[in-house]
């Protein structure tokens, strides 16, 4: 510690959120550069390394190959791939000296199926699963909470490659457990999800959370069964269709000053439609509109969505329905809306518009609605789907709730928590294999087209999510398999303990043991204490006043147990 | 062999210039990606995972600690200290989604200096030496010959801080002397020459390069003495300075149609000009005109150089005495010239003009030369340095040539050979220091401005730098202290070699050592033995005919030696 460079800090840095984020800059782990980019430090520097080798040995035993590829990648493949637009703003993109474009790869799945492709040729080579440790860039809108959303940082990312559904299968299962014994390993709470595709294509999909207040991903689990998904993966049970030409015809209204849910409710209740007084929210049809861009198309596309009116639409969970296309909110600002007339959208008149509606399972055959009439101040009571309006579809765009029912099983109702994502595994098929025409000779001397997985763990992220689980008011308290060091030395008073510290540390280093020595010469012991709190290496060994008579104090920063112990108990301690 | 993610190639590469390129990617350890980019397969990654590991070793013994920085930089710090412009087309630079600058840094002293200014705070902090190993940026114009001159490559660099020059010498002595033990290890052969500063700014700075005839760099050593330098740094000697008005007076000639020094040479012997037949080149002096762009300058200077007749201008020596201005050939097109005569130039005029001067060492006080005479078609003798005209200074930028006065001792010469540059130590001083005011409290409580030094090696490029130093006609040949296994095990042989291989492989592993077991069933013993010798792994033993016997053969790759040994003797001599 006299000669360590790291400066612990008393206050919380102002611009830290979240409890990894504080105790990881004040402990000296790590320090911010700039929007989104940490410096390693001494410390955090070894918990990373340590990190990164457990990683690194399970994917070796699963029999995964470690490569390194460039970061620094060219345009074209992801070109061909149509993820050169996809990204967007989410990449960072340059030019060199030549103005050929690059990018900076947030991930490889182009790069890994080419290699493939010019690399093997036979069926006998597989299958293959190939992996990197590697420094990854994202032009995250928002970086925030330290390392938990960086612009840069360590990714684990391998990439299978498989002849068919079985072999890409069986890689998918190696990966998932492979993972499972990562994230225990690490010390890691996690939960695995059901996910969907996003940005990469492709079909099954499993995401490793791990839940903490400080996520920004929200999941659901299940009050009665094992269900658990990511928020944009809940699918919602549909009720019944019911029969469409069984109900009242549809009936206009004069609904004044209703362009909110809230008015309406209290209109239509106060004014008896449809001779009812017990009109809610879930009763009214809203109609979202929204701006849907394709890649590769100029012009957006209008979308209405259908949602039931005690509900929002998730934005998240719209964009992930409708991706690779990306959505916003309709700007009317200078606009007549295609025919619509805002606050008082009905679906009767979207065919009529050529306008796409794409409904909320609830909205299912046979249900009858209170909505829009399209007319500035009307609304229209029993519209019913199915006779008054043909969707063209469902969609999964209206927020999950606490309570919602479990679409894998009855009564389960939904939890909703949020987490980190960890971890990601991907059945992509062969989005990737056919852009790039991935073929090797099969039993037969024919081609056959490659299957692939990808598969991530964010191992700078593993470290702020450790940070997460695992600190308490003092500090930091890492697990055994990831801490800095195995014990932390302190030598507490002026005399001798000093030089007994570093005595007893390189016996301790000769035993195999990691060890930080605090022998600073100007700080007092409550100090060396509280610094040892904060940087929570598992075990304090103080060499303090009792260590004339042989004695040492091991303090267990978790449990906060003492013990005073002669020397060589200790080590059959520290050894045992 | 049969599971390795491998395919070597019997054919070179077109784009492979050099042997090492050629060599690594046949043998499957890189392949390339992008200009200047190249995947490490999963042999090469071992290499390059070994090469990295010597190199940590080596600075955390001289107490250098390891930390991890961002390659995506801000703008701001290299703005502070000039660097942003200075770098030029050389960096890669990047705006994220706010349109906010950044860079991908080729180094990182300013990073570092920033670093220490923010966490340490008294001289008891000090020495401090921090280093980390990254993957680097740089956008090369011309990326070349493989892992040689890439535009991605790892590289570790270091930062040394100290209170004063004295501990400043001492971290650079440590580097120094660390750089060599690192270099021994990996079996490069290599020597250290003088350097002078480049982009870096500083003062006391040398270069390790590794001699081959692949490299891009030039550098001179003596027949007499130890001194060696880049050619850059080569300093010329000047003669003693002689009476100027000893001299008879200056003599204008017409001298039709000489704009060359050949043709100058040849028409002063015809004609006998002052009286002589036996003018050369070296008596002339040639003077060249150039631009020079300061940093934060729009408009180039216009420079003229005075160097004699018989050696051209080196672009690079130039380009390094100007350093951090740059510095192109003057163009002609379109101008003037500001007064000066093509082809005619003499120094007579120049101070008249207002044009700047520089003169070759050479070109001494009481020099006397035959020269132009600032009009087209004459030239003139006897203009004498110091009295018809009087240089600015002097300048290093003659080509330095084989056989040269060596500027360390008499009687030695200059030899000239090639190599590449695989380290570089550098007393920096206290430009990046001053730049951010890093100062901290010394032992008087009063600030003193740290001094820095910087120290990189290129981690990439060594592994090419050995490969190029350690080949043959069959392939590569590592050094133990590198190979990607110790031990290629080989079946040789369709009946039960293969198993026996396997078998006798994990025996070595339980031994500590690193084998690859050539296992394939479909590929001939002949193929095989091509592939080990490609692949260069130091020894293979090779399970053959005489294994039912209890024999197996050792091969070493590097002396081509093979015994025939009973698994007890192999195992001993593979351990011994």
């Amino acid at each position: 510690m006299s000669t360590l460079f790291l400066r612990t800090l008393r206050e919380d840095p102002a611009d830290a959120e979240v409890p990894s984020h504080r105790l990881l800059v004040r402990a000296g782990y790590i320090r911010r550069v700039a929007p989104g980019g940490y410096t390693w430090l001494p410390l955090g520097r070894l918990v990373l390394d340590r990190v990164t080798q457990v990683v690194r040995e399970e994917m070796l035993a699963i029999g995964a190959q470690e490569v390194l590829l460039p970061a620094l990648l060219p345009r074209e493949p992801y070109e061909t791939t149509g993820r050169w637009t996809e990204y967007g703003d989410e990449v960072f993109t340059l030019h060199d000296r030549r103005g050929a474009d690059y990018l900076l790869g947030p991930t490889h799945e182009e790069m890994f199926a080419l290699l493939v492709r010019d690399t093997l040729t036979s069926y006998r080579d597989f299958p293959v699963s190939l992996f990197q440790v590697q420094t990854k860039f994202r032009d995250e809108a928002r970086p925030r909470a330290g390392l938990l959303r960086g612009r840069e940082f360590l990714m684990k990312d391998s990439y299978s490659f498989d002849l068919d559904e079985t072999g890409l299968r069986a890689a998918y299962g190696r990966h998932r457990d492979a993972y499972q014994r990562i994230f225990d390993r690490l010390g890691i709470d996690y939960t695995i999800v059901a996910a969907i595709s996003g940005a990469m294509g492709g079909s099954a999909s499993e995401e490793f959370l791990a839940p903490t207040p400080a996520g920004e991903d929200t999941f659901v689990g299940c009050t009665a069964c094992d269900y658990a998904a990511n928020t944009e993966a809940v699918t919602t049970p549909a009720p019944p269709a019911g029969d469409v030409h069984a109900q009242p015809s549809a009936q206009v209204y004069d609904t004044p000053d209703t362009p909110t849910i809230d008015a309406l409710v209290e209109l239509a209740n106060d004014r008896q439609l449809g001779d009812r007084t017990d009109w809610t929210g879930s009763d009214i049809l809203k109609n979202v509109v929204v701006a849907v861009r394709r890649p590769g198309l100029d012009e957006p596309e209008l979308l209405v969505v259908g949602v039931p009116g005690d509900r929002e639409v998730d934005l998240k969970r719209l964009a992930a329905s409708l991706s690779p296309a990306t959505v916003s909110m309709f700007d009317w600002t200078g606009t007549d809306g295609s025919g619509l007339v805002r606050g008082y959208i009905g679906p009767q008149l979207l065919a009529k518009l050529g306008i796409r509606y794409l409904v909320d399972p609830r909205v299912a055959p046979g249900t009858a609605w209170l909505t829009g009439a399209n007319e500035p101040g009307r609304h229209a009571t029993g519209v019913v789907c199915g006779r008054d309006f043909n969707p063209d579809g469902t969609i999964e765009a209206a927020e999950v709730r606490a309570g919602d029912p479990c679409p894998a099983c009855r009564p389960g109702a939904l939890t909703i928590r949020r987490g980190v994502e960890i971890g990601h595994v991907f059945q992509l098929g062969r989005r990737y294999t056919d852009a790039f025409r991935v073929d090797v000779l099969d039993r037969d001397g024919k081609p056959a087209r490659l299957t692939m997985g990808s598969y991530g763990i964010g191992v700078s992220r593993a470290v702020a999510v450790i940070a997460e689980q695992h600190h308490d008011g003092q500090g930091l308290v890492w697990p055994a398999a990831v801490a800095p060091c195995d014990v932390h030395l302190i030598a507490a008073g002026k005399g001798p303990q000093t030089e007994a510290a570093l005595e007893l540390a390189s016996q301790l280093v000769d035993l195999g043991l990691r060890v930080l020595v605090d022998d600073r010469a100007h700080v007092s012991a409550g100090v060396k204490f509280t610094d040892a709190e904060l940087i929570g290496i598992p075990r304090a060994v103080v060499v303090g006043r009792r260590w004339t008579e042989g004695y040492v104090e091991l303090r267990d920063r978790a449990t906060g147990d003492r013990a005073e112990l002669s020397v060589p108990d200790l080590v059959a301690r520290l050894t045992g």
